[in-house]
């Protein structure tokens, strides 16, 4: 089984290829904790999988290198191993999903690696990526259940024990496992005390249902934004190392990772990926005990497609009073979208948009609904603003 | 004059106070330059300003500190003040004007000073502080026109010689001056032929305008969302000292920052101001001469309100092709939406919001607007789309 001496022995291939991430302080995001944030979202490719397919690639035979490599992802996997084996010199083939966004193919060619887009989902990458390896002779590189692989993700728990003193609990985003089998050895090896939490989200909890009923099990489907850790089949080999290592591995909903991206973007000034504010959800939510312990949260990496923060940042706005929008019914007589908007000013908000509905079948015909976004500055202000218009006699639609 | 020496017991004083910055590779931002940036968006209180305002208040004698320190901000001076008189065990009021964000107002709470809220602007603010400094006989910390100040901000320069061979360049954003004062002088100092630039927002262009005329002035007026440096008064000790160190000093506008700031999030996992964002906006829109050049932007601070974030994030989206609302003229007979939304579920886009509208008094009766918004992947998408729709025989309308 795989020992704490590859760790470090991928620790020194490492060096010069994946950055030393910075470990840092994070004293405001929950209280009563003392948290730290492992920012491997600024690795280079935007996430930590190419330690572990840098490492990997490393270690294989000047024979099987000349048989080039092949993979399979639609998304960070697909980044490091382009990378790597682009580093190490190696011909790279990566099969991805069509349907995988169209910045993940353009950075992974970047990177060197010939794309494959296979029509369909991953499984049909994955077949794809088989009969390559079948045909050629090449090297299959897989994401997660593989000891060199894992052993390269675990430079990371190395760096945190190097990087703070008295760590008491390390939380890790766990998809297959790769990487809390890795940092879990580690941290283990070195400083037994230490509590390794795995997280996942909710709609794709197989290690967290394995972990729990004590034997290897696959998902039928998964279902959630976080793609990063949206994994059906846990490894087999990750699965033995998590039951040995791991003290818990527990679940977030999406809306629970959506206000931890949030809140990483507001006060840490730090873009993640869902799998990487997973960890952080889980402290934030109070899914595990850490109350009064120094933390550290692994953000695994930093790669969402901007348009689905555009929908986080969205929703995060609405959840916390900073952008409402209100309906109003308004009878038809002149000067009223005037006194509204007069109300909105004089109690501070900002007004975004405004929409008039005279279509609606239920409402007498001499009157409107009068839409009407607004920026505002918490819930106080949105419920002070809801009380004026009902003192200004104005009706509000639910 | 300030002299490095200062400089250098500034960073002594700063060690455990300040975090040293993590200096980044962003191979990907810009072609042709090998950039790094400064992050110092990621210091304690998410800005720059904490280093300043530290040194600042520490060189105070006892008797000066017996009275307190006053300072007058709407944002990262403020949180920066706040910090340093906390560590330092002294007390603190700061003058925001009452329309100051909310979250900047909170923040400079919760590190401890005494916050005033003023009526009005900003000018109005500072008159406060003035009358409170003469009431009370505190000291006003100045937020750039300072030595000590200075002096505080140009530890980024010698840590930048620290973290980095052979710069060519350190590009720096410049509000009041007193963050490119210090760290041109450090790296004048000891790298001489090293350029300084300087980069203001084109609607807040004071100290571009007074370097380029060779004599201090100030503005009227500053309209910038970049609200860091929307500076009327360049200061007289930063301005000698920006004529003296500095090679030259740029502007860019406010859609280039919005680019930055998209351009950061996307590649560099990093949320930035409008300051922050203005030097790489810089290098990316060609306003340097930095073509093969290695180059460190120093990315000031990361305090921005998410509600403009979303904006530009919007924005950017819009721009790069990524985000588009079509209207499409259509005759009111049914099935045509069945036939627009297989259009464009055939051309893999994705629909996130549908309107229709009867009321335009310059279509035909019998005909409607429908506006449908969606997610694309680049523009060459969106002209696909098109191109389908007039194929099809769709009238669309700009």
């Amino acid at each position: 089984m795989l020992s704490l001496d590859r760790i470090y022995h991928a620790s020194y291939v490492l060096k010069g290829v994946a950055r030393k991430t910075d470990l840092i302080a994070a004293p405001n995001m929950v209280p009563g904790v003392d948290l730290h944030l492992k920012t491997e979202n600024l690795q280079v490719t935007g996430s930590f999988k190419l330690r572990g397919a840098y490492y990997k690639i490393n270690q294989l035979s000047p024979e099987e290198l000349s048989h080039g490599i092949v993979a399979c992802s639609a998304g960070n996997h697909a980044q490091g191993v382009a990378l790597a084996a682009t580093r190490l010199g190696v011909h790279s083939v990566v099969c991805m999903p069509d349907a995988a966004p169209l910045m993940k193919v353009e950075n992974t060619r970047r990177l060197g690696a010939e794309v494959r887009l296979v029509k369909g989902t991953y499984d049909e990458a994955h077949d794809e990526a088989v009969r390559l390896v079948e045909e050629t002779g090449a090297t299959f590189i897989h994401p997660y259940d593989d000891e060199d692989v894992i052993a390269g993700q675990g430079t990371i728990g190395l760096e945190i024990l190097d990087q703070l003193d008295d760590v008491d609990a390390v939380v890790v985003p766990v998809g297959g496992g790769g990487l809390i089998s890795g940092v879990a050895l580690a941290i283990k090896s070195l400083r037994p005390n230490c509590k390794v939490y795995g997280v996942q989200a909710s709609g794709a909890a197989s290690m967290a249902n394995a972990f729990r009923d004590d034997k290897w099990e696959a998902l039928e489907d998964v279902s959630t934004f976080a793609d990063g850790i949206a994994v059906k089949n846990p490894g087999e080999t990750t699965f033995k190392m998590v039951e040995r290592y791991v003290d818990d591995v527990v679940t977030v909903s999406d809306d629970e990772i959506a206000a931890a991206i949030l809140a990483l973007m507001e006060k840490q000034k730090l873009v993640a990926e869902g799998a990487g504010a997973a960890p952080v959800a889980a402290v934030m939510f109070n899914k595990l005990p850490v109350q009064g312990k120094r933390v550290v949260c692994v953000v695994s990496g930093g790669n969402i497609d901007v348009n689905i923060l555009s929908r986080v940042i969205n929703r995060g706005l609405s959840m916390s009073g900073r952008k409402v929008t209100l309906s109003i019914r308004l009878t038809d007589k002149p000067g009223q979208l005037e006194q509204v908007s007069r109300l909105i000013a004089e109690e501070g908000a900002n007004v975004v948009a405004v929409d008039y509905d005279q279509t609606d079948p239920n409402l007498p015909i001499s009157s409107c609904i009068l839409r009407i976004g607004m920026e505002t500055k918490d819930q106080a202000q949105i419920d002070a603003i809801r009380d004026r218009m009902v003192q200004e006699g104005f009706s509000l639609v639910e």
